[in-house]
């Protein structure tokens, strides 16, 4: 399997978005963040996802230069319009409006509607931590169906992500959470279809509401389900974000009628200056994260982690030894690139 | 086992609450929350707290006439000085400023600290959500340690709930989740053990960070723990719930030296009448709860619920059959009740 060094990756994504109408540098920003998302060790989150941009541009589902308009806008919340742009772009903008509000009355909320796809929440939550807030994010996924009600066989919700990310000192992140509501992502259990690999009890039914560890009872007919994490809790948190990230932003929450897929998401960020002294909160969470790893280890763990740090030991490792590709993605990736190439 | 109706197990809450000193209306409103925790199923969160609220009253760790001040107040936030008050009379102020600036504001966030056992969590959101906004409420455990970070094999981290709530029309609510971040709440695996009954598997640790299912191995030496829900995903959320209650709230966050018991809470509440027009928010929670129950049930389901509407059953069912209280409970509170009575 190829493998290849960031900078690389970063290039050929850019390369690829410029030739499909993307502004350059919107463009540069989507392969960061996209290679990113290799970088941290969510391969689901990153240039595999290439091709799938592409097809959506062709379709004319994404607009490589959209209008992006603010069509509600207060000096503690703000709606954005993101006519049909890639989710990157129209994020970024997103929590630029939110850290600014927030900075300015110590919370703020902006919901993001007519988006793609907006790659990671964590991405989003940290980008706010760096400039010293507290982020919260959900995102619904309009069109793309996969988790079942908790009691329930078929595809009703999106796999409904969560993320919080609070800052730390001199622009870093402390801690980094970002997880779908569903047991698992889809795009896991895909990778275990592709490999012709069971999936672990737990994470799917098939498509006659028994539980199932076969990937090919997922995607057959009657397709198969996500089952939501914890239960009846994940089940209440993405219901909760049909609404927070669906309905809010205008986005629209998950139905039956086929829908072009838009990540209805609100970002809601707060201030811990306005609660108390900056160097007070970072001492305290600090003291916070130093009080959970005194944790004896339990039998077959090897260390208490914080949230986020996985990611960011896998981005040390992988930007020295580089980012290996599978060869079916690669094969798609240099073709898209290729076609840019000749046109 | 003794089965009372409502009215009778407020009137006898409320009169343990005034003979310890309590105002007359606050100690209502402790006993109509506690006996609602019983009436919607949640009897770990309803009359049998009586005995412990009054021993903390005793020990000086709950204060029954507290001069509550809100120490931080803007448009858009405030922090809550409980004076060590009742949970439940600082939450209710809490909201109430919540409310307030929501509706000023479109978004408000308040932070209570030096409050006791805000009970449950549902309660606050709903308040929110029967005034038309949407709640989200999160609360830490400052002295009330159960829950091993993911990995770990020790006490370090409260249950530390999340809820949302969401408001249907007409002040109603349209859905409640209200969930610990730990699989269990530790006092359904206080009935267990009180019963001599197991735990299911995957709830808890013994002191020797194995897998248990013997409640009396978690409360032995060394002490067991409660596991994390969804694994490192409510370990996650139970560590910025740490950040959000008990940092920003000036309550502090889980540590190693002995504290006073206290609930650290932020109450974020949002208006949807900001985002859209109010019918459209309902019409569109109505569908998107419609369609959740289009699905199949899986096998062995015999329901697709919405979050709340358990507890909605369970509260129409006890308004008219009475509420069951176990002996030794009962035992407790009517010596409660004598003990005032007698003073």
């Amino acid at each position: 399997m190829p493998t290849l060094d960031a900078g690389t990756l970063e290039k050929t994504a850019s390369e690829i978005f410029t030739g499909h109408g993307v502004p350059a540098e919107d463009a540069a920003w989507i392969a960061t963040l996209l290679v990113r998302a290799n970088l941290r060790g969510h391969d689901s989150h990153g240039v595999i996802r290439i091709p799938q941009y592409v097809a959506a541009v062709r379709r004319g589902d994404l607009n490589p230069r959209p209008e992006i308009r603010v069509v509600t806008d207060t000096p503690t919340l703000a709606v954005v319009d993101g006519d049909r742009g890639f989710g990157q772009v129209v994020a970024r903008q997103g929590v630029a409006l939110a850290v600014d509000k927030a900075r300015g009355q110590g919370l703020a909320a902006v919901a993001l509607r007519e988006t793609g796809h907006v790659g990671r929440l964590a991405d989003w939550a940290e980008l706010a931590a760096t400039q010293g807030l507290l982020g919260l994010v959900w995102a619904n996924a309009r069109g793309g169906l996969h988790v079942t009600p908790w009691g329930g066989a078929a595809r009703r919700l999106g796999t409904n992500p969560h993320a919080i990310a609070v800052p730390g000192p001199d622009r870093t992140v402390a801690l980094s959470h970002d997880f779908a509501t569903s047991v698992w992502a889809e795009g896991k259990l895909r990778v275990k279809f592709n490999r012709g690999e069971p999936a672990p009890p737990g994470v799917m039914l098939d498509g006659h509401g028994r539980p199932s560890t076969d990937p090919r009872a997922y995607y057959t007919e009657p397709p198969g389900s996500l089952l939501t994490a914890g239960q009846h809790k994940g089940y209440g948190l993405a219901l909760a974000i049909e609404i927070l990230g669906g309905i809010l932003s205008g986005s629209g929450a998950a139905g039956g009628d086929p829908v072009r897929f838009a990540n209805g998401t609100l970002m809601v960020c707060l201030d811990p200056a306005r609660f108390l002294p900056v160097a007070d909160f970072h001492a305290q969470v600090a003291a916070l994260l130093a009080w959970v790893r005194t944790a004896p280890l339990a039998a077959g763990a090897e260390e208490v982690l914080v949230p986020g740090e996985p990611e960011a030991r896998t981005e040390r490792e992988r930007r020295g030894t580089g980012i290996t590709i599978d060869e079916e993605t690669w094969r798609q990736i240099t073709a898209a690139r290729d076609e840019v190439a000749r046109a």
